[in-house]
């Protein structure tokens, strides 16, 4: 059973820049024939998000308006990692103390997926903070308008079941947690 | 705890066609100050995935290249509602069997998420499907190359945590499944 070859890359323009990905344009050619293509990819900065524990294990969620489905959501802290930060879980945790102004005692990692093969290039990786105090009121900029949601860790099945949960990349975290944290190390 | 209100929508336009999405920007108002600001959203049609189950409960799996990631992945079958289908059970179904060529006996929703409720507008519907047979090798368009991969059920889990299995929309589906099929009807 032999994996499918790699495609080869003719060329790549960008599109445009929408600030928080660039579209860019491929031209590709199937190795299997040399039939060529044209597909549209999002280059995005890898993206954190983070299950945080408090010390009487409950969960630290955010609710927020979210300008993709009009919709206000509930979720787990999470973003995209800044140009600068070389340490993703150094990143994970500045989301989760600006989001929220809770600061963990331990972090461990949970998993590393890609939030849409078929369209992005990015990965997202996930984290599991435990100990969690809040130290401050969160540190958001002038639009953000975020609520500070604990829900008992026991709790968080009946969020998803229920609909209250609906992010997929919160529910990938959420399942690299339920197979057990530190597994993937 | 009241909610965040909802934005004030100022006025939209598209940006650019890419097939698969609309780059759509859009001038919103804070409702707390009226602030404006310009956010890009993207408008996609509503995505299906599906666990499929055959009668030895194996779950049916697709390899294939990724543009995003530049990559093989390993995915359960999933793609795009078409733009004249009403019924996304049946959508789902129809990707499987146009990957695949398994069809279902009995499929049953498992939920619906938001793939990224920040920047785009559709939703994924998961569903569980039980019972496939193979009736024919699948009906692939000339660019796709797919391989099917049959992988006990049980063994599901290590494929995530070994990091076979990375797509985060695939995530979400295996944690609704996780959580127990038909628990959210």
């Amino acid at each position: 059973m032999s994996e499918p070859a790699p495609w080869k890359l003719l060329r790549t323009r960008a599109e445009r820049d929408f600030r928080i990905f660039t579209a860019r344009t491929l031209d590709v050619a199937d190795p299997r024939n040399g039939a060529e293509y044209v597909r549209t990819v999002l280059a995005c900065p890898d993206w954190v998000n983070i299950v945080a524990l408090t010390e009487d294990q409950r969960v630290v969620l955010v609710r927020q308006f979210r300008f993709g489905t009009w919709s206000n959501t509930l979720e787990i802290p999470g973003g995209m990692v800044d140009p600068h930060e070389t340490d993703v879980q150094a990143a994970a945790v500045r989301e989760l103390e600006e989001e929220t102004g809770f600061v963990p005692t331990s972090v461990e990692p949970l998993g590393i997926s890609h939030p849409n093969p078929a369209i992005q290039t990015n990965r997202l990786h996930s984290f599991l903070a435990r100990g969690c105090r809040r130290v401050h009121d969160g540190k958001q900029d002038g639009s953000e308008d975020i609520e500070v949601v604990l829900a008992a860790r026991a709790e968080v099945p009946r969020l998803v079941q229920s609909g209250q949960i609906t992010h997929s990349l919160v529910l990938a975290a959420l399942l690299y947690d339920a197979l057990g944290p530190g597994a993937l190390r």
